[in-house]
């Protein structure tokens, strides 16, 4: 069996590869949500892609874990739990959670090479930091090849003038982070903003209407 | 205080709606998210967004809850974990891990709407759907604002010619879901396919690579 | 933002500063169990002294997190559960357990300081550490103002003479732990000792009591 | 052995009756807090206090148990877990979380009997539910005995002004619950009340002051 | 994809057979054992056969799957965790854990058996019913290819006498269960009885013994 | 109380310990397990057997860790959980998971005695390690006397020819660890070795048999 080359042995670097394997963003998490994922799945070639990515995920491990000791759990000890996993059955969706998971999961790969001086193990390493990008790309494109609008998530429409209010709980003012800002993800692009006492009194209102509606 | 007008209370219907508050996907998940977020974010307009919308998430809560017992469970009776967070202190990772966060609470919301005929209920529960297609657009407008390829994750780049490798773990017949199929996703967009016998000797001759170096 | 001078940057302190906020006695258990108390609470004046600790027990995490990265993690590593919490929605015990969640955020602070050094961090965990003693006091008031028998829990009064029997399993002799002692608990104030064996016979009997009238 | 009585076998009702062994609240709960604080403990007194109770709490268990299956999970199906526990090793605190513990049992115990008419049920749960109120009792006249005034917690004293400020977070109008309210927990007693925008600037300002201390 | 035939869709059921694949005792958990077992495994003969296994307890997953979704959650909500796993990395002790996990996976197969009426569910969980029985002949048969004497595990010897002891805390009388019995495991096949009173003086000069040896 | 003479105090061993008494493997689970089996036992003499391991599993513990604070967490601050314990209410099966369960207390036993010098400790370990055997011997021997064939568990036959079917998913190759190899598991002993394409064949005939039946 192959075994990766480990320069200088180091157990404190030992028990944080466990992270990238059993952690909340680890392969085996990978692996299993798009497993899952896809036994779930009733489009055949989406579900297709889902078994390849979740089967292919769960190899590397080997060639990582082969020189020493693995188990289910975290670099802090804490054993791996299925409420890592984010599985909804609704494929765009689904779809949307596997990227952020294939980034999150590099992530935690390029740190634990940040952590380490170790020529093997850097190589090692390399390989599922790269193939998580080739996931991420996938999951993309079959996102994509759905054909939905970004922000079309399930069938009912959202209410109108209220998917465009940005809700300004900002003070503008003070100690606690709260400093007010702008930008693309609350000017132009449709927004209107809706500040912190006007929107506490909008929200009473448009629930005096629902009140009105659900009492009637 | 504001009470949800429910016309004929539906015990299970109301175990059901634990879900959209202490479930997985629910709104105590997405405003704890947010908000460790924004406590961790160095960059001060993002942090702004994050603290917003971490606190608006919340407020919804109480006008849903209003009527009944509340309690951070889920709709089958689990304890509310932290492990159901995604938060890694990188933003653009983050914001990825809050899009899909947003889309899977929208589902969870869809679905409650879809096995209720209480108008009052429904009313309220289009609120906080329609509120989280307004922080699904907030969070991709915040993430395209950083102008980092979709692509980019971290600082390491991958391995040139394994990221276009499409691993095809199918062997294209049988039973059990592997019937092999193409897309946008293993097709074009300069895929190369790498088929399974294939892959895994090009797995074992990237690894007798690395292993020559890692030994060296 | 407001940021915690620290003189001298402590990793290890800096783990065990997680557990005052995302320990099982943490700022966060406290807020969470006083918040979902106040929604479940029908006493209007009681809830609003619920929620407004709630909040307030909130704000200070800001303060000391300020510098450094913060997580829903207690300092060992463990995720943050809703385990912690102990809501009943019966207001009077809801107000028992409150009282003791603040004595336990107190010991925590009080630890912590004991195991720093450095000026900032002490003076940032002293008002924490004095807030949790206010809010046992308006606790207490609030439990006093109820004007219930401090004995006096729920509806069904407790079967007379067995509620004054101290069972006492202890031999007596050995090195168990299980030397007799005497005091206020066991002595005086009504209370009856029932020595182990005897104790058990009783138990015998009354169960056989118990077991005529049911089976009558 | 012995064996309760149940007129009427119910299923559901069996499930429930796990709340009060296995459940966050439950008699397994209490003898474990009792017996490991009691091991703890270096007052040799209250230890044997400690024992004794924890291990009179494990025995009515049996009675109720008897007649049918058992299992370390709640009535919902989740597993125990010691995250229900509440231990610091400090004696008075220690005595506080088990006051508010046996008060939370009496009130699932009370629940039960209040969703079933079986009368052997009724009875045997009649036992457990007074026992409560005695280790209540104990709990409360030992805590007593060590002499400590009730809101002295640890060592270090509470910084005098802010310890009797009371924070008003509510803005004292709206539908969110947050209408003012008056009562001995914020009235009399030497408290002084500080309202939300005064509080914050108190904050900063208490905050700037440890600023500057903490950097010189 | 196959698909089993199911003549009556039963969601009960359907929630039920979630027990089979992501209960403590299902075929994910066994997966996972034996495969980590395996990875750990210095033997490369029996590595294989936990590999071997391993895998094949996957397969028969997505034939009883295949009809409707799965997750991994147990029959009543509670997420699949590690902590369901029993890996020591002690291979004579892994693989008695492995025979015992075989025995309890078949025993939630026919509990789900005799539950259901449908016949093609029934054939469905004949499979992997049976197939545990392999596993557990496999496993049997490498254990005592070991040729370790059944009640050698690891390497220390245990002390003589105290080995043969059968602590016997029952008091022979009473209404809990603790009536004594008398079989193999306490008598014959060299077992020495200790009483209960005896017992604890035995284990108090036995822990004298220590004592002074410990504080020499 | 006993006191364990610790001649020199060592806190990360300190910390280890605590595997021996909250972790998966450790006596809380063993007692908690044989206790729970030993309730739901319906044969007198085998419950006497369970509730006698069970309480004098719990009683060792108090002489390890009378020296030191105690809590229910294992070495790397997991809170114990009834995810630990393998409880079924099935007679046979539930003996073998506790000779399993004490085979790997003794493994954590032994590894904790390798890890420390100290005298007084490693003579307070040789005495749980030794009854552990004690209970294994026990556990088998009872096992024995209840008569059932080894490879008879639960009432429904395997099916005949599958059930010495060895699944051999090895390709014989490779880097993976999947060599093949022989031995008393997969031959002689009625074995017959089904190759992995085979097998995938035979299991698809094997599910057609199955769906016409079903379908039937």
């Amino acid at each position: 069996m192959y075994t990766v080359h480990v320069d200088s042995p180091d157990p404190r670097f030992g028990n944080m590869l466990l992270e990238q394997f059993g952690g909340a963003n680890g392969e085996l998490a990978a692996a299993m949500q798009y497993s899952v994922q896809g036994l779930n799945c009733d489009d055949p070639a989406r579900k297709n892609l889902l078994m390849d990515i979740g089967t292919a995920e769960a190899d590397p491990l080997i060639a990582i874990a082969g020189g020493g000791g693995v188990g289910l759990i975290n670099s802090m000890g804490s054993a791996w739990t299925a409420d890592y996993l984010k599985i909804t059955g609704e494929l765009d969706v689904d779809l949307r959670s596997n990227i952020a998971a294939e980034a999150r999961t590099r992530i935690v790969c390029e740190r634990l090479i940040n952590f380490t001086d170790d020529r093997g193990t850097i190589d090692a390493l390399q390989f599922p930091m790269t193939r998580e990008i080739t996931h991420m790309k996938a999951f993309m494109l079959a996102l994509q090849s759905i054909g939905k609008d970004p922000l079309e998530i399930g069938k009912i429409p959202p209410t109108e003038d209220v998917v465009n209010q940005y809700f300004n709980d900002s003070t503008g003012t003070g100690d606690f982070g709260d400093k007010d800002a702008r930008g693309p993800w609350n000017e132009g692009h449709g927004w209107q903003i809706v500040n912190a006492p006007a929107f506490q009194e909008l929200q009473s209102s448009a629930t005096g209407a629902r009140k009105s509606n659900g009492g009637a």
